[in-house]
């Protein structure tokens, strides 16, 4: 399964701050190709990521049938206005390195670790499903690699702690396929049932390879953002997450149903170009499909 | 092993055409990093691809310890003039479907595959090794995919003439995983010993995922081009080879030892996205390498 994260992980390392109607149309879009969740916005400071301001009516704005809108959140301050909003669920996240979690959240990584479980708790207690997503579990840019040991732990915490579904991610693009391998594996063991899915980014050409694997490992999501939209904070000349319609294409190849009109989607990617005034950095959209 | 084929399929397909002496510095400069063969150029009919004209002034300018320079040829006249140019081994490269054949190199497919076999015992004769490369294995821009029964017969065919080396090309970038996995268990049991390997396009992102899949089932070599330089005839937004050093960043997470300094090859890059002013396909040069 594919989750589209581009309207919130793709939006928000972009120049150009989409407004709210705007951001609900690529939402609406997406769900009309048939991707069944989308992840809308993100419930943040306004202050500190203005192209995620007024997600309440990106959310007001939404349409789409089948299709589960979910929403990022890094406190309970954020969670109550997601759930408020209406999120379907909430994505919360947070880094494995100090340093990470330090610069980016100006926390650490023990106290956002339990604020993770408290969201979990509270998103359960309004009926909303919760994902955790582990950030720069495949490197971090002041840290360098991470222990695998220690992605691990934060796995069987989050499952001891009901997270619905935990997701791996590769923040910085830095992961290789023997990662994605053996965290994968390691992670499946230690969440014990628990889904376990993969955030991947294409910064170094790896993401699609480490998706391919991911699929052939039992990854249950793949998060990807449409045309691969986005960027990295970290890398000012380099990529973001993979592009959803060029997963689409490589998961179609393997014989995966995904649910999706990869036509459909291009066409959306084609759109956000035009909205946007320029390439996006997926290729298929620019290439076209093949029969 | 990886053959940079960047200034042959790159240099053919850009919009500039550099001087003789700077692909023989390209050419040197990435022998320097340790790549073990470089196709510096190929020896065609100069009004038809003016970039690679002065394929002689090219050789003669080259200086690389323990490259071998390879040499694209088309026919036996290209042959001649890469022998007489000193090139260390040459490729030729024929199409699987007759509308290409036409299209692209004014022929047909089993008259260009009566040609290869020419080709091999003459450069036979003279002491030069001779890789065959089967073009639009993967899929043609005119006919769609292709049989991969046409592909496993011309192997064979290939194998039978004593090509030293016999490589299934996916020439506009359409190929997939399962793609990769069939053609080259059925193109190796084809070939009976004589090594197989994998030219590969990025066109649509499978690329990288491809050269994983292809390393995972023996393909004795990968064909890239430095910093992804290229494009497709067929798609023009689009861009062509994987690129050489996000190769390299891949393998080296796979734990091969691919003889090559990657900092290097990225240092080529660098210095050829300044020789042509614009940015290049790869994304690794951009973002950076990481410990």
């Amino acid at each position: 399964m594919v989750c589209d994260v581009g309207p919130r992980d793709g939006l928000q390392n972009d120049k150009v701050t989409l407004e709210p109607p705007v951001r609900s149309q690529l939402c609406s879009r997406l769900a009309a190709t048939g991707l069944l969740r989308v992840e809308a916005g993100s419930f943040v400071n306004p202050k500190l990521v203005p192209q995620m301001a007024g997600a309440e009516d990106v959310f007001a704005g939404l349409d789409g049938g089948r299709a589960v809108w979910a929403a990022l959140v890094l406190n309970r301050r954020g969670l109550d206005r997601a759930l408020a909003a209406g999120a379907g669920e909430v994505h919360y996240a947070y880094p494995l390195t100090d340093t990470f979690a330090r610069r980016n959240q100006n926390t650490t990584v023990e106290a956002a670790a339990g604020t993770a479980a408290e969201v979990v708790t509270a998103a359960h207690a309004a009926g909303v499903r919760a994902t955790v997503t582990l950030a720069v579990a495949f490197g971090c840019p002041f840290e360098g690699r991470v222990d695998p040991g220690v992605v691990t732990g934060h796995v069987r915490r989050m499952a001891a702690a009901n997270a619905d579904e935990i997701m791996l991610a590769d923040t910085i693009g830095v992961g290789v396929p023997s990662q994605v391998r053996r965290l994968l594996t390691d992670a499946q063991a230690a969440a014990d049932g628990t889904p376990v899915g993969l955030h991947l980014h294409n910064t170094r050409n790896t993401g699609y390879a480490n998706a391919l694997v991911g699929l052939e490992h039992g990854a249950t999501l793949l998060d990807a953002s449409v045309g691969g939209l986005g960027g990295c904070p970290f890398a000012p000349r380099a990529t973001g997450n993979i592009a959803t319609e060029d997963l689409l294409y490589l998961l179609e190849g393997e014989g995966v149903d995904t649910g999706a009109d990869l036509d459909a989607v291009i066409g959306v990617s084609e759109w956000l170009s035009g909205v946007l005034g320029r390439d996006l950095p997926g290729l298929l959209y620019r290439a076209g499909g093949f029969p």
